[in-house]
């Protein structure tokens, strides 16, 4: 089913599916139409039902969608079920509040070490439990508890010689949140997703200018009508 | 200009086209054809061209793009010649984070203040300078420095709060790194950027599994082969 290639826009949108499903099941809703579904998420009917078609026939015509049903589809596709290993490399700011807080299980990652060069934190663990070990035994490490993936939260001068590492000790893919490109050669057989805070705030910019830009001429038309 | 509706993808690919620049004109590259860019962006010529012809016509036939006008441009659109002003809310782990690593100058804003309710960080400062106050007091700090980005960093279950509250002391956008919806009716005026880490980390997941099923594809092809 995953042979043919599937465009980064429709898989970029089935997070998106999953939390509304979610939402919507916390509200006691057992089915939706297409109709609704597009409806509450700005989306037409006609593109969800692409969507779904992507990877089969999910829906029933006229019935609309099991939530149930849609949800498994949705975490069957995105891999949920998968059971991967992560580590989290860095423990200062972003590492932590990754550590502490994201639900990588929700998510259906194993959140199995982390990895830092500061003494101090070295050989502590985190509120949850998580063991923080030296960054120079991940290769160790990860010969005896293979990781598939590496959460790059190191500072942006680090980030090239972290990944390496990474790779090294065998990891699969790199979740990027030191705002820079890894700078790594292209690997086909290692994934990269990279996190840049400043295109969601500069996108956020550009709405912002707009909407106020719009604000703006519409107080201005009104000026002149009077 | 702005006046056509221009599609979010063409948006969302703005701050990319920016980075590229800043990292094109950081090797001393001055020009670079819409072909160039695109094989290093991974996007068409044709579509390079098209995502500019919404703002207007920015390259000249046969000579590519200049650098230093197109960033110009492209900082414009984005509106980062506007000089917002920014708070943040919440300085747990990830705030401490942005207020401390995050370059909003060079995004065009201004960080103007942070706000918690922990009485033992109320009065001190960031790192940099930046002043905490008492979440309380935001409204009345408002009034005297209007702020026009709120940035939530605070706990999930705060989160509807902490936006009401910014929206009532007047700020025009949230920026919203708390991975749950505000739950606010949907208002206009009041733009909301939404940073889901789950979104990100489930897309790494589609793409790994897909590259390991691709693999053992592949391998249990040339075994068959043999």
């Amino acid at each position: 089913m995953k042979n043919i290639k599937i465009s980064n826009n429709v898989i970029r949108r089935m997070p998106r599916y999953l939390r509304k499903l979610d939402e919507l099941q916390a509200q006691g809703i057992e089915r939706i139409s297409s109709n609704e579904l597009g409806r509450q998420l700005s989306l037409t009917p006609s593109q969800i039902r692409q969507d779904f078609s992507c990877f089969g026939e999910f829906g029933q015509q006229g019935y609309g969608y099991n939530l149930t049903t849609l949800r498994e589809e949705i975490a069957g596709i995105l891999g949920m079920d998968r059971g991967y290993q992560v580590a989290v490399l860095g423990v200062g700011n972003i590492g932590r509040a990754l550590l502490d807080h994201f639900d990588f299980e929700t998510c259906g990652f194993h959140l199995a070490a982390a990895f830092d060069v500061e003494q101090k934190l070295i050989g502590t663990a985190t509120k949850s439990g998580v063991p923080i070990y030296d960054a120079m035994e991940m290769g160790n490490f990860c010969k005896a508890h293979p990781i598939d993936v590496a959460v790059l939260c190191v500072p942006p001068e680090r980030a090239k010689a972290a990944a390496q590492g990474a790779i090294l000790a065998g990891v699969k893919a790199i979740w990027n949140f030191t705002n820079v490109v890894t700078g790594l050669p292209e690997d086909e057989n290692v994934v990269t997703e990279n996190i840049f805070f400043s295109d969601s705030l500069l996108a956020l910019e550009y709405y912002m200018a707009d909407t106020i830009d719009q604000e703006s001429r519409r107080a201005a038309r009104q000026k002149q009508t009077l």
